[in-house]
C-alpha cells in the first residue's frame, strides 16, 4: 500500500548520510572524549566539530552550543536553569499560552517553587504581541520564554521584536525553536535571543539528541549536574553518535535549506488549496501568510481528530492531531483553546507537516482520500450540518 | 600496533549485534513511539518489549523501568526526584563520601535548595559501614543513595545490608548500580533498594541511553517536564534506537553473565597478580574480595597517574587514573581521598577495567610493556626512594 508520511514534526527517517557518518562511532571510534589518552581526546575534538556545524546552522559560535538529549531537555535547562540560577534577581517569568508541554511544564515545576509565571495570551492566530509582552514585563522578571514556530498551528512568532524587548530590560530571552530550526532559516543574532532550543528528531538526526544555544556570559543552573561535560553545563557521558547525526543533519539542513523551504512551501500549498477546495465547513488555524513553509493545520467540522488520524492511517497517510506529546495526553489541545476555537471545534484538529521527501504524487493521493475520510466520517457524525466554523 | 583496551568502566565498543538491533530503528521504523497511528504504536510496544529485557536483567518488572539518556541522569532523577517529590517529609538525604559526581553534585544541588547532607565516611577499603548508616539516620531524613560498585576503586558495597536498615524507617533507598550492572549479577529484591540507576555505557549498548529502576508506589519528581512519556516520569521523544541497544545489550548480558564473571576475575587475578610480583611500591586500592571481577586498581609510588596513563597509551595499552570525569576535573580524587590516601600517592592511580573481549595475550602485553613504564617514569621522578607505600 502506498504510504503518505506527513507528520514529519513529530518524527523523520534519518537520511542515509546521516547514519553513514554516525556508524563509526558506535564502535571503531567509541572511546569516552572525557578520557585524557587518543582514543578518548579524539572523539572530543570531532564533538568539538559537531558543535561548530549546528552553530553555523543558527548563526552562533561552537562553544555556545551545549548538547542535549532532546528539545524537551534543551527547553527545561533553559527554563529552569536559567530561572535557578538568577532567582536572587527575582522570581518572576512569562511564557506564552500555547508553548510546548515541556517549557509549559518547566513553568508549572517553577510555580511549585515559589517563582510566579504569567502566561501570555495569544491572538486568533497564535501569535503574541510584544505590547502584551512589554506591558506584563515587572522589576521582578528574570526570563521570558517564547517558541520561534507552534508545532500545532505553524505560526512563527515575532520573535526579533519580543526579543529586544527584553534585551532592554537585561531579561534573559529563551524560544523554542525545536519546530523551526531545520525548516526554516534561524539565526540568533537576527533574532536576538540569549537561548534557542534545537531538537534532532526535526531536522532529521535520530531521537536521542537535541541542542541549547547559549549567547554570552549567561548563568545556567545544569539540569544534570555531574562530570564537567558540556563545559559544566550537562553532564553524562556524551552521546557522541547522537551528536555526529546532528553534526551531519545541520550540514545537509544548512547546504539544502533554501532549496528546501521554497520546494516544501509550494507542495504544502498545494495541499492547502486542495483541502480549502475540496472540503467545506474546514477551519484552516495559525497565522496564513508568517508560518512554517511545510506546515498545514486545520479544524476539520464535526469530526473528531482522532477518528480522522486512524482512519487515514488506514490509507497511509501519516498526519496528527495536535502535538505527538498532547495528543495521548489530552482531549482538548490547550493551543487550540488559546487561540479561541469552540472546543468541539478544536477536537477536529488535523496537522500536516511536510518535509523535502514528500512529492507531488503524495499530495495528489491525499487529495482523492482526505475528502472521502471526512465524508465518511461526517456521515456518522450526530453534529454534521448543526455547527459550522464561521 | 597492538591496542590492549583496558577502560572498559568509560567506553565500551557496541557490539554488532547491538548495532544491528539498532539500525531499523534509525529509518525503516522511524516513528514517534507517541503517536496514535500505527507506525508510531508499533514503535511504543518495541519500547516496552525492551524495558521487559532491561528489567529481566535486573529481577524487576518491566514497568519499573524508565529509560534516560545516561547513568548520570538516571542517578539526578533518583537523588533529585526523591529529595523534590519527598521533601514534605523531612529535609535529610545521607549519601557516600565516595559516589560518583552525578549524585555528589545531585547532593550538592540540594544542599542549595536548604537540605541538609551527610556525606558517610567509608574504610580503607572503600566499605560503606551499616552501623554508621544506622547512626546518622535522623527523622528528617528522606532518601539514603550509596552505591553498588565503586568505578574507581572496585569496591562492592554491603547494598542489601544498608538497605533493610532504610527500608525498616521508611527511607528510600538508591543506589548507583553503573559499575555494576552488566559486570555482575544485578537482583533489585535481594538487594532491596527502591531505585537503581543503570548505564548503557558500561552493558555495551551506545552512549547516550540509561535506565532508572523504580520500585513500588515511589513518588518521584520528574527531571525533564513535558509530555507523559516514561509513565510521565521523564519527558521528551523517547531515544528509540538507544533503547533498542540497551534492551539487546541486556538480553546478552543476561545470557553471559556467569561465563563473564568467571573469565574476567581470571584474567584479572592474571593481572594483578603479575603487577604486585613485578613492581615495587605499588598499593591495590579498593576491597581485595568485595570486588568487581574485571577491576584491578592500584596507586603506584612516586608516580603521576596522568603521565603514567599517556605512556602507556604510547604503547598502545587504554588505562584510567580515577573516573572518567573526574581525570579532567580535579587533581586529586575524592575517592582516594575518602579511603584515607596520601595525597601524593593517591596522584599515582591506575585503574584496570577488563571485559569480556579481554585476552591473554592482553595481560601478557600490559605485563611487558608496564613495569617498564614504570621503571621510567620512576627514574624521573625526584620522589623515588623517598616515599614508600607502606
Amino acid at each position: 500500500m502506498k504510504r503518505v508520511y506527513l507528520d514529519h514534526a513529530s518524527a523523520t527517517p534519518v537520511r542515509r548520510e546521516v547514519i553513514e557518518a554516525m556508524l563509526p562511532y558506535f564502535d571503531e571510534h567509541f572511546g569516552n572524549p572525557s578520557t585524557v589518552y587518543d582514543l578518548g581526546s579524539k572523539i572530543m575534538e570531532v564533538i568539538d566539530d559537531q558543535r561548530a556545524k549546528v552553530a553555523t546552522l543558527i548563526g552562533a559560535k561552537a562553544k555556545e552550543i551545549i548538547f542535549t538529549s532532546s528539545g524537551a531537555e534543551a527547553n527545561n535547562l533553559a527554563v529552569k536553569g536559567t530561572a535557578l540560577a538568577r532567582q536572587k534577581k527575582g522570581k518572576h517569568i512569562i511564557i506564552s499560552a500555547i508553548e510546548h508541554h515541556s517549557v509549559l511544564n518547566s513553568a508549572r515545576f517553577l510555580e511549585r517553587m515559589d517563582f510566579e509565571v504569567t502566561f501570555l495570551q495569544v491572538d486568533e492566530y497564535g501569535v503574541v504581541d510584544p505590547e502584551r509582552l512589554a506591558k506584563v514585563i515587572t522589576p521582578e522578571t528574570i526570563l521570558v520564554s517564547i517558541m520561534h514556530a507552534n508545532n500545532e498551528i505553524g505560526t512563527i512568532e515575532p520573535i526579533s521584536e519580543l526579543a529586544s524587548i527584553c534585551r532592554e530590560k537585561g531579561i534573559t530571552f529563551h524560544t523554542d525553536a525545536v519546530a523551526s530550526v531545520g525548516n526554516i532559516p534561524v539565526d540568533v543574532s537576527d533574532l536576538g535571543v540569549d537561548l534557542l532550543s534545537i531538537s534532532g528528531v526535526s531536522l532529521g538526526a535520530p531521537k536521542g539528541i537535541g541542542a541549547l544555544y547559549f549567547g554570552g556570559n549567561l548563568r545556567l543552573m545544569p539540569l544534570i549536574h555531574g562530570g564537567i561535560q558540556e563545559m559544566g553545563r550537562r553532564a553524562g557521558t556524551e552521546n557522541v553518535p547522537g551528536i555526529v547525526g546532528l553534526g551531519k543533519a545541520s550540514e545537509l539542513a544548512l547546504k539544502e535549506l533554501p532549496d528546501r523551504v521554497n520546494y516544501v512551501r509550494e507542495l504544502r500549498d498545494l495541499l492547502a488549496s486542495g483541502i480549502l477546495e475540496r472540503i467545506e465547513q474546514v477551519k484552516p488555524t495559525g497565522h496564513p501568510d508568517h508560518r512554517l513553509p511545510g506546515h498545514a493545520s486545520y479544524c476539520v467540522e464535526a469530526i473528531e481528530g482522532e477518528a480522522l488520524l486512524l482512519m487515514l492511517n488506514q490509507e497511509g497517510i501519516y498526519v496528527n492531531t495536535g502535538s505527538a506529546c498532547a495528543s495521548k495526553a489530552l482531549k482538548t489541545s490547550p493551543v487550540l483553546v488559546a487561540i479561541g476555537l469552540r472546543p468541539d471545534l478544536a477536537q477536529g484538529s488535523i496537522v500536516f507537516t511536510l518535509n523535502h521527501s514528500n512529492t507531488n504524487e503524495d499530495i495528489e493521493y491525499v487529495m482523492k482520500k482526505f475528502p472521502q475520510v471526512v465524508e465518511k466520517l461526517r456521515s456518522f457524525s450526530p453534529i454534521w450540518r448543526k455547527t459550522s466554523v464561521a
